[in-house]
């Protein structure tokens, strides 16, 4: 499967009293690669869309750095659900793998408190995209 | 087994762009939950422990917004392993679970680069905490 | 003049590589002692009041640090104009004055693209509170 | 005087519940362009570096946006001080400038708690690279 591919740069700000990147940061990291997908794939604006997160597991791996100023993140879609798009991550340095991390979204409707299908050109797109 | 329970004040910056507390903030929540664990219940300043984040997951199950002002955070322990804390949280508002989390630190020595037993004192004191 | 004051918790996620309080954290703080303002005083929900912040300046006077746990903004308004808040702030750890600071919120009528009139229920509760 | 540039990525975690770039974060972008100034021009790590700041202001002339991805810092020092680096910011959209500051960077001796004289180096390699 193909990934879809972003680069974020490291902040200062996103260092912590340890001396590198905090760990809620990687959770940042990941919505910013959910948000160049979205912008890149499905050329949507995440903040229009009405997606909510359902589940986010990470396991850390090793550290980012200040000086590795940048860290690239991997996103693929392994099967869209009938209104959930799960997504895997993998976060890199020039060093090595920094994290591994899973979320779920679920496409929600706000005013009827549901979850509403994914739309067909989303699905066909995210399947194309990854060449499934 | 007892919980230790904290409070969190929502702040205006953890709202993002949907209107409620952004999901990597959640993170933020349970660090300081940890922060706060470790200063009433072991005693000790959390930046100068060399503890670091193994893993990390959430179940969100429903907003925090900026009217509920503040969330509590539940933790236990469930069982300390050698090196390692295993913690798992409950977030609440006024209007229920806002999420459901679980987290393993890992104490580690950051020049010999290896993970070090946790100390006997604090496998007491948190067994005794939570009365188990 | 009397102040209007409220507390700020120290978060762990707020201690920058430095080992203490970030300087952008510190517009952080002075913007929840706003959301405070609005609330307590004022008693609206500043999200959903139209005001923008003009300008911003702050004095650092001394670090904030996570073992100070919590810091107190005061907050004044030494005149209220046509269509702005002026808001002068003193930032106290236990230490002492950890900073100064002054802020000019503007109303703004987002549609219009215009500054809009300080409602005069702002402006009399406002000259109350702090006993003008 | 030349300025030294340097762009930022916004991230959907930039965003507030007004929809557009929150105040703080303004001085997350200015505290990383100090950042990359100090990488590129001094070619020093900012965090291994004593410097303290003393003053920030900024004028907010336009808000930024999601959709604007990205974000340039134009950063010039009009006049290097005995111990204290003095910085001009404009913050510039491709709609235009979002905002106008000045910070003032203090070099400082944290054992002694004394500010301590610029080096002879940084201060011939910032007229240069201004071309003052």
């Amino acid at each position: 499967m193909d990934a879809f591919v972003t680069s974020i740069d490291v902040r200062f700000r996103d260092i912590d009293a340890m001396g590198h990147v905090n760990n809620a940061v990687y959770a940042t990291y990941l919505e910013q690669a959910r948000t160049d997908y979205f912008r890149r794939v499905l050329e949507e604006d995440i903040a229009k869309t009405s997606t909510v997160i359902a589940t986010l597991s990470i396991d850390y791996r090793d550290p980012i750095l200040l000086e590795d100023e940048s860290a690239t993140v991997e996103v693929t879609v392994p099967d869209v659900g009938t209104s959930s798009i799960p997504m895997e991550y993998t976060v890199r340095t020039d060093r090595g793998v920094a994290a591994e991390a899973e979320s779920v979204q679920v496409l929600y409707d706000t005013e009827a408190e549901t979850s509403v299908p994914i739309p067909d050109d989303w699905r066909s797109t995210i399947r194309e995209y990854h060449d499934e």
